[in-house]
């Protein structure tokens, strides 16, 4: 039986052409965006659509272990910028040759530019110690937190607004600076604003430093390695 | 300086109001679906453009760590749902009074009636030992898959598939019945199936498990518990 055969039942909750066309532009239009920031403010009303449609996500046990530190102070910024750069030196020397030299050219982020800074944390203690599908895999709360940051950036697009998530600084420097409790984890370092443009495709794609992997080939039956279905 | 003293430019890549209404009713109605699954197959048209989109999101360097294991074998799902059975006896222990017995009547997993069971992992080895952006925060690769996976989720609402999350069991217990290799992390067991319905509110909201949290108390600015704004 195809979809076609019971039109009715199974397509009952399915979105109009229209509605689902604007989510999967969001989709495929997002960017991680270094570069291209405006100085326009973005609105205090914007900011809070980004962060509600955030903290609709789903959470393991309805858990909300998310909160967000919405950064515009020069001086912070300026010391969460000094973090990266020194994380930044340090990353490099991995690379060598070619590759080093493709790095060091490449815009890792936008802290200073952006107007906006928003630190996405995860509490893992919130709502007490026993969460609701939290007992088998302890990392759940961090899997929701992202899939908040996820919600926040497809609905940045939608408004025209850029983000960029820069994960090149130590955590424990990034809590001192914004004085998160030791027991918080900083998850997201992301840098928000009006853009001058949204790149066609990854800056990491165009740019060379790799290709995008054919989904057939990420894609098992089944079980792991099994590439046909049952 | 308010947006609406620069339109043209900050506003220049914001969505119609069209498109951003498809985004923002996938976000605020997408469910944790356990329950009220439809038999009819999902078809492979619709389960590669939730694929797709899982695909299309950002990823730490661009290294795209995701691979996807449908599963549509009864065999496989019923080992699956043995490991959730005997990992949610244990979980519910944690409980006590009122609280276990509103766990006991919970329904947390649809993991036989819905038809298609999608387990998303996470190979921190892909592209190599060196991923640009993973140099100090490791966990970016699980990460970047866990916003694949809400990629997933948000189309799967478009297309009126519902998708359950079931995060309880021993990660080392379905790695071994999907023959994940043991390098590679099955971040998320999603169920997916069209529905009878989609509930108005997350179902543990309205059981009274837990109330959500007024965002102005999840929001601070420039630094942990400031909240008001510089």
């Amino acid at each position: 039986m195809t979809r076609k055969d019971s039109p009715v039942q199974s397509a009952l909750h399915e979105f109009s052409r229209a509605d689902k066309s604007g989510l999967y532009k969001a989709i495929y239009e997002r960017r991680d965006v270094r570069r291209d920031f405006l100085p326009d403010p973005v609105p205090e009303e914007i900011l809070k659509k980004l962060l509600d449609a955030a903290h609709h996500a789903g959470s393991v046990g309805f858990m909300q272990p998310w909160s967000f530190i919405v950064i515009r102070d020069v001086g912070v910024k300026t010391s969460v910028k000094v973090l990266f750069e020194r994380a930044n030196q340090a990353a490099a020397q991995v690379f060598e040759g070619e590759k080093r030299e493709l790095y060091s050219g490449l815009k890792l982020e936008g802290i200073l530019e952006a107007p906006l800074n928003v630190c996405v944390t995860c509490d893992p203690d919130r709502n007490g110690p026993h969460v609701l599908g939290r007992h088998s895999i302890r990392e759940t709360d961090v899997y929701s937190t992202c899939c908040a940051i996820q919600n926040l950036w497809l609905a940045a697009r939608a408004e025209g607004v850029g983000v960029g998530w820069v994960s090149i600084f130590e955590p424990e420097e990034v809590r001192t600076v914004l004085r998160i409790p030791s027991h918080v984890i900083p998850v997201a370092y992301l840098c928000l604003g009006y853009v001058r443009q949204f790149l066609a495709r990854p800056e990491l794609e165009s740019a060379g430093w790799l290709p995008r992997l054919p989904l057939e080939d990420l894609t098992f039956y089944d079980h792991w390695g099994q590439q046909s279905g049952s």
